[in-house]
């Protein structure tokens, strides 16, 4: 740690600092514009509707923000509730992966303790339960493994063929195909689903975007549930992935180490 | 596996039905009372103001609802930007962390390319960085124990003493006081800024509560800092806590086994 901590924990700044600035010259016009069409555009309302006054429209306006805040849609029609048995799943689902959208979070004191004691005992629960199904398709690698070297494969072609396929398992079904049935069924954008599959794989979770909540859409049946399999089963093949991954990383960390050390002893 | 998968796997099905039925009675209520009020109100606007047809309305909601899509704050005033530099700072450190608020996420192609690519990199960084900083506490406690001993303390005193003060700690400085914090500085409640702690430091974050982003609120210099040292500090701590609890459940699950093979043989 004396030696590593110091190092990493100025490359966590580093990499946050760059990242920002990064963000900032990308985002900033955006908004920025985005800010000043709806400045236009509040304008234009108390231009065309005479009978409102500049105070009467901020009245509207914290009314509408104080729905959207208690969790309700604001525009469009709403036949569905945002807490039915299904969505209410989906959020018990996003509590214990800790990928938390916060399209629906709880807004009653009741509901909020619940929500903290849920995800105390839930996050570890699913935690082992991940770790056991990245295990499970680990131990599935190994036996496939074994019949490729009882075939007379060797050892290393058998080690290649693996992780080729663990990655292009990993490719095709949790980056590849999925944007495509987004792009089918929620009518987003390639790279909107390909956003969303990525947010929600790394249990980033923004939230913007999410998987089978939109009320104008009739989903085919079993999809939630599909989508929550995938989800899960995405977890478990990153579980193995990031332990390899990060293994990788401090393995590497540890040669450039031994060879800084040699460097210095020669 | 063959042994403990189907059961964990039962035992996640059967918590989340259970979960969703208990957040759903629970929820459900608010929410409908938040839609009746809301559909109540619009209808009171438009008898209010007679030059607002429906249709006027559904137009001038759906602006709203369009520059709230697009990360602008629908009422009050706003005079900073969502995307200046400290905010990134705070949006790059939710992604790597993998908290992900999602109350500010990128709207732009390129944005969301960047954002992508940077939690790909940054996630293996910050977890191994994460996990660095836990074992640094981790080993600030053995060098406490080791000063006990050689005081003469007996060894399961010392363990007595550090697990105590690990968990007093935690409870103190990430779950009891910082509520108070963010009461005088947030305007929150105390069980917000208890919800705020618990769904921040288990990296759900709803992002229905974030800290140091209230526009109406000037922050005291380094109020922003001090949260984000908070938040690693306490993902390290429950870096320790989580795998010392996994590490419990599974082993409390191998007694069990044991158990019930013993039971089974005699
Ligand atoms: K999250
Ligand atoms: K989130």
């Amino acid at each position: 740690m004396a030696d590593q901590g110091p190092f990493l924990t100025s490359c966590i700044i580093f990499y946050l600092s760059i990242g920002a600035a990064i963000f900032q010259i990308i985002e900033e016009p955006n908004w920025q514009s985005a800010k000043s069409k709806y400045v236009l555009e509040k304008k234009n309302i108390l231009d065309r509707y005479t009978c409102l006054t500049k105070e009467d429209l901020d009245n509207i306006l914290e009314i509408v923000s104080e729905a959207a805040g208690q969790g309700v849609t604001i525009s469009g029609k709403m036949h569905t509730s945002a807490w039915d048995w299904s969505n209410s799943v989906i959020f018990a689902a996003t509590i214990v992966t800790t990928i938390g959208y916060g399209n629906v979070a709880p807004k009653t004191v009741k509901g909020r303790v619940f929500c903290i004691l849920y995800g105390l005992c839930g996050i570890p629960l699913c935690l082992v339960w991940i770790s056991e199904l990245g295990s499970f398709f680990g131990d599935r690698a190994k036996r496939l493994s074994q019949v490729l070297i009882g075939k007379g494969v060797t050892v290393k072609k058998v080690q290649f063929i693996c992780t080729a396929l663990f990655l292009l398992w990993g490719l095709l079904v949790h980056l590849v195909i999925p944007p495509f049935v987004f792009m089918s069924l929620e009518n987003w954008s390639y790279l909107e689903g390909l956003y969303f599959s990525c947010i929600t794989l790394t249990t980033v979770g923004f939230g913007d975007y999410v998987a089978g909540v939109n009320p104008n859409i009739t989903y085919p049946a079993l999809y939630k549930v599909c989508v929550q399999v995938w989800i899960c089963m995405g977890l478990a093949w990153l579980s193995l992935f990031f332990s390899w991954n990060v293994h990788m990383v401090v393995e590497a960390h540890k040669v450039l180490k031994k060879r800084r050390l040699r460097h210095k002893s020669v």
